[in-house]
């Protein structure tokens, strides 16, 4: 008799197995990245960089092996679920993906950004372009050539594969059709809004605001929105992120003692992204099915909570308590007061510091600027002029000379990540797109929210988005979650409902 | 032209190579098992049990390759300087005991001392030795197959072979000879102490002392003790250590408000740990001659800073200021007080709670009944009789029927830490014997020492122990540090001056 141990171990598993190891080994990664924001005493940082690097190479080399592509081809022909297909699919993606860069291409980059960003944390403050030019056109240059690389393996433009490792699949063609929309009415909605709102009066509440109590506010909203506290933890870092593993999930945010809107928005924002991986299929964890879809999908968790969630006049009206609680009685924490003030609209230089209408101004101009240097029809040098003229006519701000508040103000050049940016608006796009689509199945979501029963948005949110994982292309997701494509018609209405009420 | 480069690499250097990969995946094992006792949220718990074991497995592959062997043999015939002679006659030491036992053996004792170890956390407060015994039984078992096994390849007595993982090259005939003496006079010895105490008023500080205070005297405390918090922290476990890595030293504590002083001698002990593994050859890390020597070697770092510094006169006079500006004037924080209150006598059931004196005793007790039960000479059930009959000769005390503060008292046991305990009492008599030593050299030392000039003891032990690491056997380093082997005879010294001056 024939015991199934006894059968040889089918393809599909054996790919399975390959992956749960490298889940487990990336769990140990996972931790001491966090570590290194959250803890890490600065000479810990020779040993870590070397640490971490040993297990990227580890992992790059469990998933590049070469004989995984002859596994894949036997599994195809193998009898698998839908979800083991799913799953299959994922892994020959992430397979050529990974496999379409030089082992030699991926250290001549790590060394290139490395030394690039470690001279920007001092040239920024500098103001110093021309010092940072000096590295940075090293990085478009590799970039350039990673690009074309991965370009020829995908079958797509050079841009469109680096927007393909964070959003797979997305193409200029469809960020052109959304982002062309905006073009049209965002500057005179900006110019609109803030009209409106210069008749306003926003009551201010003074600090200090001692930090052990800023803190206890960030963990009760957290709770509030379902965060658990038993698969992980809230710490301080000096830039906020959500980290870890689904199963302990490390979130960071940083206290200034003179203002604590901005840490509990970041940490609401970071509570979204951890309730998508918090949320992810346990059954399928270390399986690349089970990942989260995208960083567009991941921003829409954040700024569903952040934006569409966290200034709703109903969720207003519950946190506000809580800030007297804290910090006693005053007329800023009015829920009304509070619903100006998270609405406040101003241009101004810096992305991060951006409100929701003006924000995509900042994504719209990078997009632009990123796309032309990749496909090689600017250089570094091109960018202020181009900086300078779509700050002027987007957001009506001048910029010029002003480099350290400019094109030099984003992490994410000097480290060479270009084809992220797209991923925030789309995510705000997404988000809205979201929120339309529960209250078209939801009709009483806004007293729900009001009432502070946010539970049909956690279920629906589960049900739709987080535990689809990727068993689905975005667009499928999408499709299936809101019977749409992503759609900028639902951000476009939320912005005009939220900013031009009368 | 044959440049070096061209060289085929050598078997010495490939084999080093071998070490620093280990000891750069090695770190992210460190920092994720503090990370396990200091922070971790209880449901990433298994998650995280996983990533460890996959480490693990990873690791014992990694230096026990059968491959080495023929490696260490060719490394053996090239041209090494002595230093390079002593890190691969560690290589070879560490890869025959590791290969020693099958992996499956490995993963069978994993098991057994995880149930066991699980189980006794509520049996030990239940005083439930019947149900103990159903798994230590099990763990004894293993312990003696893989003491068997060790004991084949090693040439020594199986009890000696596992004494050998914590202290290379210990033999019974040494401890025996060691432990032999202190049992002749050390029972006297407390009697006497406990009854010349018995005279003195002591005074002692009520509490609350709040935690940030404590906190804050712990640090101060370890930057007099040389801590460098550039390359390490302190935190909170419920079990406090000194974990993390030689660039990154993690050492934990535990606080209780109610009292401060067990919390800053723990400390104190840790930052011992610490300095040895912070003052390592920077040179040689991730080679194993870099490793601290031994467990006794690193206990007699820790009770160095513990019992000897720690309870020094000179030393308590500069610290009392220090407990003062934090918990305002008291009786109790007179240096001469202090004296007392850290030298109290008083024989009692449990080990980690005992003085410095008692404290031996302890170990006698569980070294005699440990070895006899690898030898097979006694059963588990044999224990409680054999513990209760030690208790009262070398104690007075009576522990008939208190398992839970008898033998289910230490966690060593049911994880199978069998062979571990003599290094505690090796430890003492060790940083005894590098005291006597000092101040052989060090004319002046007491009287730097109640200068607050810590410098020439941190310099001592940097150059005789620290800088040493596993250049040297450990008998070799004892000599070359103090002159002598392994002399009882100054832990003897140290008790008699310190505990019956008149």
């Amino acid at each position: 008799m024939t015991t199934s141990s006894d059968l040889p171990q089918s393809a599909y598993q054996n790919l399975a197995n390959i992956w749960t190891r490298a889940h487990h080994l990336g769990h140990l990664q996972a931790i001491a990245s966090w570590d290194q924001a959250a803890n890490m005493p600065p000479h810990g940082n020779e040993a870590r960089a070397a640490a971490m690097a040993e297990m990227a190479v580890l992992l790059h080399g469990i998933l590049t092996a070469p004989d995984l592509a002859a596994q894949h081809d036997a599994a195809e022909k193998e009898s698998l679920s839908q979800q083991q297909r799913a799953n299959l699919t994922e892994m020959k993606r992430q397979w050529v993906a990974r496999t379409a860069i030089e082992p030699e291409s991926v250290r001549r980059m790590q060394m290139a950004t490395a030394r690039c960003e470690h001279a920007w944390r001092t040239q920024r403050p500098a103001n110093d372009w021309q010092g940072f030019l000096s590295n940075f056109k090293e990085v478009v240059s590799l970039s350039r050539l990673e690009a074309k690389a991965l370009s020829q393996k995908l079958g797509v433009s050079p841009y469109e594969a680096l927007m393909d490792q964070y959003e797979p699949g997305l193409t200029t063609a469809t960020v052109d059709r959304v982002f062309n929309d905006v073009r049209t009415w965002l500057p005179g909605l900006i110019q609109q809004v803030v009209a409106q709102q210069a008749a306003q009066t926003v009551a201010i509440a003074q600090g200090p605001f001692p930090i052990p109590q800023q803190r206890d506010l960030c963990e009760t909203i957290m709770r509030l929105l379902g965060f658990d506290f038993q698969a992980g933890r809230l710490d301080i870092s000096t830039h906020p992120f959500c980290g870890g593993v689904p199963e302990d999930v490390r979130l960071t945010t940083r206290f200034n003692e003179q203002e604590f809107i901005t840490s509990l928005y970041g940490t609401i924002h970071e509570t979204g992204h951890a309730r998508y991986e918090q949320g992810r299929p346990k059954d399928w964890l270390g399986q690349p099915a089970s990942q989260a879809r995208s960083m567009a999908i991941h921003e829409s968790q954040s700024l569903f909570f952040e934006m569409q969630l966290g200034r709703h006049p109903g969720f207003l009206s519950q946190i506000a308590p809580l800030m007297k609680l804290q910090f006693g009685a005053h007329a800023a924490f009015e829920p009304e007061n509070l619903a100006m003030l998270l609405t406040r609209v101003k241009p101004g230089f810096i992305r991060v510091d951006a409100d929701e209408v003006t924000y995509p101004a900042h994504i719209l101009l990078r997009y632009d600027i990123e796309r032309q240097l990749i496909q090689g029809d600017i250089e570094a040098e091109d960018i202020p002029a181009l900086w300078d003229s779509a700050m002027h006519s987007l957001l009506g701000v001048d910029t010029r000379g002003n480099f350290k508040d400019g094109p030099m103000q984003d992490v994410h050049w000097p480290m060479g990540l270009f084809g992220y940016f797209p991923c925030y608006s789309l995510g705000a796009m997404y988000a809205a797109q979201w929120f339309a689509s529960m209250r078209a199945t939801l009709p009483q979501l806004d007293s729900q929210i009001a009432a502070g029963d946010f539970q049909p948005i956690f279920d629906w949110l589960k049900t739709h988005i987080w535990q689809q994982a990727s068993f689905w292309p975005t667009d499928t997701l999408a499709q299936m979650a809101s019977g749409s494509s992503l759609n900028p018609a639902h951000f476009k209405n939320h912005l005009m409902q939220r900013y031009l009420r009368t």
